[in-house]
C-alpha cells in the first residue's frame, strides 16, 4: 500500500481517533476493516482502534495496526492520584503491546525521544528521554550483576533538522545498526484538531512513526520498513491549528444553538449545511492569506509538558521493568 | 472617574487599539474623546491613541492618557535588522513619554517585570529585568565615578501571587517607598483579541498597570494612585483567548465571501448580522460548559518571547541612558 | 556590642562550627560563653551551638545566640531515604527554633531566599522559594476556607545587587512594611571552610543574616535591629576558597604523616609549627597576586543544590504547617 | 604504539601543555621528539606543541600529532573586545588544521558534542552545538540554492552513559555511518591540573578524543582508528581535582618564599625536595580516604561555560565558512 496515497486523506491528522471521527462524519454507519472498543473508568477513557486492513487504512488514512487511546480531560488540573492512575494503566498497556507483537521480557528496548527541546510544546519526547531509566549500560559492563526484573532500556533524543542538520530517522537508524535494540518506543508530540485534546490525550499505536506527523514534519519515518525491528510510537497532542479550533468551535456552536431548540439553518445560513471539509477549506482560505493559521498551545504549556513527560517516563519505567510496579514507580523517575 | 465602571465595557481588552477597534465596530465615525493617528514606515506601523476626557475613556473602556501601539507583523521573522529597527524607534517613544510626563534626564527610574517567570508566555517582564542595565547601586555606593550619560535604574521582577504569597503591587509599593523611584516603567504580558497581534505588537501607554490586565489577573494595579509615581506600562499581547480567535476568524470569512462577491447573509444565516459582541457571547456560550475556553499562544513562543524581551530591553537602554545609543545598544543587553 | 569588631575575626567564616573549631584550634579547651552538644544518630551529626555573651561572641567572631549545624556527608550519595529523614529532623528544629523565640502556631512568615538565580552555587535560596509551600493569599482572600493546620507564609526572591541595582535587605524592608510578616526565615548559599562540607551541611540559626556573610557580599543584614522581627537563617555552604582548600589539605597531610608515625617536623618544616592563621596567610599569599584565590565548587553543583532546596523546603513545609507532616512532605514540594 | 601503555603515565592530565610541563618538571631540559613554539599578543598566548614521534609521545604520555593551546587569563573578566578577538584567532586555527590534515573547502564536517547537558562545567559541548551554524540539511534538500563560501557542516551532542546508555562513540559512529562526513570536530571538557587554567584555556588537537580523557570518563574513544575519518579535538579546561590545587599552590608557596628570600628548606622541610609526582600521591592520600579529591570548577561556572561556548561557536562559524569572517560571525551565534 503507498504510504503517499494515505498523506493525502489525512494530511495534520495524527491522532486516528479523530480520523476515524472525521472518516464517520459523513454519518454513514462503522467503517469497513476498523474495529474500535471503548472504556471508561475514573475519568480515563480508553478507545482501542483496530485498523484491520487496506480498506480500513484508506477510509481512516491511517496504516493498519492497532491504536489505542486515553482520553483524561482533567489532566489539566495538576491532580497527582490520576496521574499515578494513568501512570499504571499505560504501563499495562505497554506490556500488551510489547507481547501482542512477540518481543519477551528480555528484549533490548531503544527510547527515542522525537522533537525540540528548544521550542516547549515540541519538547516532549526529549523530556521523557531525561525522565525514564536507562539500564543498558549496566547489562554492557556488568551483565552478572543486574538484579532481575530488569531489562536492557536505552534512550536517546536525536533532536530537529534544523539543530542537528542531519534527519533524526537516520541518527536513530545509525544508532540501531550499533546499539541492536530489538524494539523502539518511539515518543513524539502532535497536533489535534480539538484544542480540549491538547495535553489530555495519549495514543499508542504498533505502526512507527510516518512522514509529516508530529509537530517537527519528518521526511522520513521511523518504522519497521525502514529501521528493520517494530516500532511502538507515543503520541500526544501538545498543539492545535488556529483554523481547526475556529471549524471545531463552529461544530460546538451549532450543537448549542441546536440544544436549545433554535433554527441553526436559519442562524448559520449555508454554513449548517457544509460538509466538515468544505468548511474547514472555508475557515483555512480565510485565515490562509494573512498568515494566521498558526499552531497554537495552550498558555500552561510549561507545566503540562512536564507532568506528561512524566507519566509517561513512569508508565514506561513500570512497563518495561518488572521490578517497578505501580507502588514505587515514583521512585524511578525525576 | 470610577475604575470599575470601565472594567464592565472592557474585561479582557488590553491594548487601547482594540478597544477603538471594537468601539468603532458599530460604525458611528470617530470616537468623540479619542484622538489617533497612525504612521507606518519600514513594516513598523504606529498608532498613537489619546483619550482625552471621561467620554473617550467611557467609550473605549480605558483611562485618559496615551497610548502608543507599534505593529510589526515580520518580527515573527526572526530578522535582527528588524528588531534592531523597532529597538531604535522604542527608545525614541520611552523618550518622548518621559518628557511629555515631567520626568527629567537625571530622574530615577525603577523597571518592573511583571509575570510568572515559570510560565513562558507571561515572563516576558522577568525576562525584560534580566536584560536592562541597571545602575542604581553605582550611584549609591560611588556616585562620582558614574560616567555622565548614565542615570540611576534599578529593575525587580516582584512574581506572580501563586509564587509569592504577596500581590505584586503591594511588593512594588514596598520597594518603592525604600529606593524612591521618580517613575516606573512596569512591563506585562497582555491577552489580545487577535492570533496575528500575539509577539507582534508592543504597546506604551502612562496610565499604568491596572486590575486585571495581563495574563496574571492582577487584583490591584500600578497606579499613580496607588504608588504615588507615574507608571509608564509596557505591554505586549502574548496570549489570546481561543473565543477570540474564532470570533475574529468568523469575521475574516464574511470578509473573505464577501471579497469573492459571496452572499453573506445567505452563507453566513443571522450570524452575518450579528453585532461582534453578541457572536462573541454565542462562542464563548459553546466553549465555555466544556471549559475550552483556554487562553493560547503560538506554538514558537519560547523565542518570540526571548526576541520580544530584547527588543524592549535594547529600547529602554537606549532610551534612558544618553550615553547609550542604537550604534552600541547591542553591547548592554544579553 | 561592635558589628564591625566581630568581621575582624571572622572574616569570611559563615559557619559557627568552624568559628568555634578554628577558636579552639589553639588548643585551650572549652571556649567561655560558648555552649556545645553534639548527637550523631543515623548518619546526621547535628551540633548545638549557643554563644551566651560577648565573651563567647568575641571568641567565635560569632553573634549571641543559637547555632544548629547538620552535618551529612551522605547527603552527596543521592539516597532519597537519608533526604527524607534529614527533611524531617530540620522540621523538628525549625519548631523549636520557632517555639524558642516565642512565635506562636498562627503567626505569618516571610521565606526569603537569598541569592542569584543565575549562578548555580548561589541559587540555593531562589530555589527554596520556588518549592516551598505559600498560603499566605488563601488568608487574605478567603480567609474563612483555609482548613486548620496551616499558617500564612509567604515567599519572596529578592535578587542580588547586580541584576536590581537595590540591596536585598532593601527590598526585604519594603516588603515587610507591606505584607507585615512576625517573623522571617531567610535562606542563603554560604562559604565552608572545608571542601567536605559543601553541599552537607545545613546551619540554622537565630541570629539573622549579616552584612559581608554568604556568598553574594551583602553589604548590609537582615536582622531584628534592621527589620524590627526576628530572623531565623537556614545556610548552606556551597563553595570553598581555593585558599581554605589548600590550608586545610596541609593539615590533613600532617595528621596523615604523623598517624604513620612520620617525623612531621622533619617532612613539613617550620610549616610544621605554624598556626592555622599564619598558614591560611602563607596560602593567601601565594595565590593572591595570580588571582587565583577563587571560591571553587564541586562539579556536581547543579544537582546538590536541587538536592538541598528540595530538602529544606520540604522541611519548611512540615515544620510551618502543622497539616503537613513528615508521611506526606514530598506531595508539597516539587 | 599501545594506547594503554601512554595512560599510565598521564592518568587524569588533559592538556599536552601540562603533560610537557609535568615531563619537565625533572628539569632535563628539552624533550626529544617534542617541538614547542610560543607566541604571546594583546593578551592571546598560543603555545604550538608538535609530539613528532613515539619517544615524544612516551614522554608527554600524548599521542604523536599538532596541539594548541591558548591560554587567556583574561577571558574571565567578561572582556567582549577579547572574546571576538579569541574567536577570530581560533577560527584561523580551526582552518590551519584542516588545511594540514589535508580537508579540502567542500568538506563535510560533523560537530560532536560531548558531555552532560545537566552538569554545568560538563556541558561545553552540548552548549557549542546548540551553538553552530548547521548547513548540512540545505545541501542534502536544495543543494543548488546553497550560497557559495559554505560547506556542509552538521552537529549533534551524543549525551552521556548515564543518560542514554550507550557510549557516545557508539552513537557517533552510528551516525557518521548514516551522515557520511569526512572530518569530525570534537568538543569535549576536561580536567585541568591548575585552577588558572580553567575556563581560560582552549587546546586544539589533530589527535582526536581519547578514552579516559574529558570530565566524563569515555571508555572508548572519537579517533581515526574506530570512526574512520580525522577527528580533531577542541577541550576547555572546565574543573580542577582538589589534590592538584593543592599540589600546585605549595609550588606557589615555595616560589613565593623563594622570592622574599627565604630558606624554603628550613620552612618547607622534606616537602621542599620532593618530586611533583610523590608530593601529589601524598596529598592524594590525606585526601583520599575521606573521599575528599573532588572535582571542583569556579563559582561562576554558568557564565563562563556559555562564553566560552559562543567563542569556540563563533570561531567554528567563521573557519568553516568562507561566507562567515570576523565581522559578521557574531550575526550567525546566539
Amino acid at each position: 500500500m503507498d504510504e503517499l496515497d494515505l498523506q493525502q486523506f489525512a494530511v495534520g491528522i495524527d491522532l486516528a481517533l479523530e480520523a476515524k471521527e472525521l472518516a464517520e462524519s459523513g454519518g454513514h454507519g462503522p467503517i469497513p476493516g476498523v474495529l474500535s472498543e471503548i472504556t471508561d473508568e475514573e475519568g480515563i477513557k480508553i478507545t482501542r482502534l483496530q485498523v484491520q486492513n487496506d480498506e480500513g487504512a484508506r477510509a481512516l488514512g491511517k496504516m493498519p495496526g492497532h491504536y489505542v487511546t486515553f482520553e483524561v480531560p482533567d489532566l489539566r488540573k495538576l491532580d497527582t492520584g490520576l496521574q499515578d492512575r494513568v501512570a499504571t494503566k499505560l504501563a499495562q498497556e505497554f506490556e500488551s503491546f510489547l507481547a501482542r507483537i512477540g518481543i519477551g521480557k528480555k528484549a533490548n528496548i531503544l527510547i527515542v525521544g522525537l522533537g525540540n527541546w528548544n521550542v516547549t510544546p515540541d519538547a516532549l519526547g526529549p523530556l521523557v528521554v531525561e525522565n525514564v531509566m536507562v539500564t543498558r549500560h549496566f547489562f554492557e559492563l556488568m551483565p552478572d550483576q543486574v538484579s532481575p526484573g530488569y531489562r536492557s532500556v536505552s534512550a536517546v533524543a536525536p533532536g530537529v533538522l534544523g539543530i542537528t542538520g542531519i534527519e533524526s530517522s537516520e541518527i536513530v537508524q545509525g544508532i540501531v545498526e550499533r546499539a541492536k535494540p530489538e524494539v523502539i518506543i518511539a515518543i513524539d508530540a502532535l497536533a489535534s484538531k480539538a484544542l480540549e485534546r491538547v495535553n489530555t490525550t495519549i495514543q499508542i499505536a504498533d505502526t512507527g512513526i510516518h512522514p509529516g506527523s508530529g509537530i517537527g514534519n519528518k521526511r522520513r519515518g521511523l518504522t519497521k520498513e525502514i529501521l528493520g525491528i517494530p516500532v511502538i510510537a507515543i503520541g500526544v497532542p501538545t498543539v492545535v491549528y488556529a483554523s481547526t479550533i475556529v471549524n471545531n468551535t463552529i461544530e460546538l456552536m451549532r450543537n448549542h444553538v441546536q440544544a436549545q431548540n433554535g433554527n441553526t439553518d436559519h442562524i448559520f445560513g449555508l454554513i449548517n449545511k457544509m460538509e466538515e471539509k468544505d468548511r474547514l477549506q472555508l475557515v483555512r482560505e480565510a485565515l490562509g492569506p494573512l498568515g494566521h493559521d498558526l499552531l497554537v498551545t495552550p498558555k500552561e504549556i510549561d507545566q503540562f509538558i512536564e507532568d506528561i513527560a512524566n507519566i509517561i517516563a513512569s508508565g514506561l519505567n513500570a512497563g518495561l521493568h518488572d521490578a517497578v510496579d505501580t507502588s514505587n514507580v515514583a521512585a524511578y523517575t525525576h
